[in-house]
């Protein structure tokens, strides 16, 4: 096999055998196929495209070009929820605790935050103490005392997509769909799962503005879980706006607790219940999702949840008594208060924007490098659809840097369209695919 | 600027502006933007085209990443040609002295020959002690002198073209109508010419084998020289077999001089009188391309386009006595002779193969590190349309390399088709352009 000729052929719309794919990957992590190859390689598949089967070759060749985590010897099911991120979103962290509290284990690796969008780590990590880099024996120790664990990468996992995703970072090849499909499951297949939910969001604040890629992605993703026998469902969940009131690290521990709690926060319910309650269903817990959410909401009244919450932060090493009294959480220097400008209707929110005023603020990175401030971020009052009254309160933000607030809270005013009309509030659950 | 926006856009399919071709080419340059990214802009830029602005950029950005030769101190009109390269093609040897002795300056910067195409360079150094590697300084000189001078590209002569083309070769990028252009006009450009006649070679022995492809290529390099005001003129000429009969370094000397001294070649004479003629036209010596190819064979009558050619060589350090007396110079160690399989007509013959069987004589290079052995090559006899009798002779061959005596006579055996049906002969001038 000849690396220009696996590159002619993609470029003039060929579809590559796995031998062939195999060749590119293997090729490129072995340093044998020189950067610079594999970038044209990666511009000529981004816009000419991979079918089915490339795809499914192209997320196997990464995966197997690091190790799968065995988790045979943990007896039971083994499911996992994998969202495209956006602003607010910590389903992860409610979700985990419900589904193994509903005798599910929850095998979960998870990713930092980049640029407008919050990553489940950099949650965690703001509780004083949790430990998310621990080795494959704690982690299965972890899952196997607990039925959850929530951790980094670690560097045996699909070292071909750390490569790869830094290459189409700085060449233009990020959004395509066949390469975000590799780059996300082969990091999910190696954690050793039989199962997995899906949840692609769509919107403002999502990585898949339209319904139209959003769908398509879903597609890609599904068709490549059951190409390894997983079973998956997926979900296309809004975007528009927040997902819960609260965007920061801490803030977002915060909220979730409250609903682990009971406290109910309508649209961040609706989404974590759906996703458990799918996660449940595919365990084999539950008869139908619907059945799974009516379990995920029993298994929050009835405590086991936030108990199993508790269980999890105490075995990686967390600090639980800032979960079971958060007042005596540090605060940010400065605190301020937005005001709804106008009275009507919230018509939209320019969601991207509000990710990017909490990574202002402190609460994300704009480099890898970047050092996050747990404390900071945004409580975002209302929900599209809602009345606002000319002087209600519509957002708080917190931060150490004051030199930002200014102009985070021009950008938060200038993110919000009122209208005189009314609008009709969101569908968050939009589509479900299997 | 930045340069994943760029790719982006060009991804994307938009236009990019002067300035941001600019930044790319020189960021290339001077190091700035690594090989990995402008590998995704070039297949970028190859997937989704440039127009005649951006192409006429490209071309500029590459121009000015060197030197361009100044030439004003020298009088007079100075033309040159290109051909896209072929089988056989020996015009410009046979071209350089006719113009030059019709008074127009003919400086002229060529290549080298690669894979089945042969390079004028090669075929020059093929006469011993002629230098192709002289200073700028000398290049004034002899052409000052004589009106003609004949060398290799020097460093000066745009640095961007030979980055881009050692990564294009690599990451399946050549054959894209707008790279190709900058590549050609960039070098051409540098020369200090005002004029420059095209032949774009079309065929089975052609860089562009179809007859679309080659208009598509003709009409970029004429917008582009247009876009730098110089007079131009396109041919389309016929690659799908040898032009005249020799193939091979001294070979194709031999030939030239065969008809500088009066030897009528059929197609070998019709191409380069027409290219001459354009040139002597564009030069303001002939009042059409025809009354060009009266003077070129009036040049080539009277002696004068052989004593230029005696002159060139001399200037430029060649022995002349091997050309006045080709007899005395070295033979290969073999020589073998092919004879027709069948009787008929000559239908069709791979020129593609015939190229690569010279190559495989010694007469070209697989890589560029190849030594080339001047002696090597074939002469071909038939021409397509021929009637042939099984037993007349078809081809000889020459070489030092005895081992592939066998597989290239089968190869030009097999590159041979013959049909009982009459054939018609090749149209060679199938289009000009302007």
């Amino acid at each position: 096999m000849n690396t220009v000729e696996l590159i002619r052929k993609k470029r003039d719309g060929g579809v590559l055998s796995a031998e062939e794919i195999d060749f590119m990957i293997s090729g490129l992590v072995k340093g044998a196929i020189p950067n610079y190859q594999f970038a044209a390689f990666l511009m000529a598949s981004f816009l000419k495209g991979m079918n089915k089967a490339e795809t499914a070759t192209l997320t196997k060749s990464m995966l197997y070009s690091g190790k799968i985590i065995d988790l045979k010897s943990i007896p039971g099911f083994k499911i996992d929820k994998h969202s495209t991120g956006g602003v607010g979103d910590k389903t992860s962290l409610i979700l985990a605790p419900i589904v193994a509290a509903a005798g599910i284990n929850v095998p979960m690796i998870s990713g930092r935050g980049l640029g407008h969008s919050g990553g489940t780590l950099d949650k965690l990590e703001s509780i004083p103490g949790f430990k998310t880099n621990i080795s494959i024996k704690e982690y299965k120790k972890v899952i196997k005392k607990c039925g959850a664990v929530l951790i980094g990468q670690t560097r045996s996992v699909a070292p071909a997509d750390k490569i790869i995703y830094a290459l189409r970072d700085v060449t233009g090849t990020v959004e395509s769909i066949p390469l975000i499909t590799g780059s996300i499951m082969s990091k999910k297949l190696a954690e050793g799962i039989d199962g997995l939910v899906l949840d692609v969001k769509t919107g403002s604040g999502a990585f898949m503005r339209t319904m139209n890629d959003a769908e398509l992605l879903a597609k890609s993703l599904i068709n490549t879980a059951k190409a390894f026998n997983k079973k998956v469902l997926a979900f296309i969940t809004d975007m528009n706006q927040p997902l819960g009131n609260y965007i920061g690290n801490w803030l977002e521990i915060d909220e979730s607790v409250k609903v682990l709690q009971g406290e109910v926060i309508d649209d961040l319910c609706t989404v974590t219940f759906t996703l458990s309650g799918a996660m449940i269903y595919l365990g084999g817990k539950a008869k139908s999702v619907n059945e799974g959410i009516e379990i995920s909401k029993e298994l929050i009244k009835n405590g086991k949840a936030f108990d199993k919450f508790l269980e999890i932060v105490k075995l990686q090493g967390g600090d639980t008594s800032f979960l079971t009294n958060p007042d005596k959480y540090p605060k940010s220097k400065y605190s301020e208060k937005i005001y709804c400008p106008v009275s009507g209707y919230l018509k939209s929110v320019d969601n991207y924007q509000i990710g990017v005023s909490a990574l202002l603020l402190g609460a994300g990175r704009l480099v890898k490098e970047d050092i996050i401030d747990p404390k900071a971020g945004i409580i975002f009052h209302p929900k599209i659809g809602d009345k606002v009254k000319k002087g209600d309160l519509l957002a708080e933000i917190f931060t150490d840097q004051n030199l930002v607030i200014d102009s985070v809270k021009e950008e938060i005013l200038n993110s919000c369209l009122f209208d005189k009309e009314k609008i009709a509030p969101v569908k968050l659950i939009k589509k479900l695919l299997s």
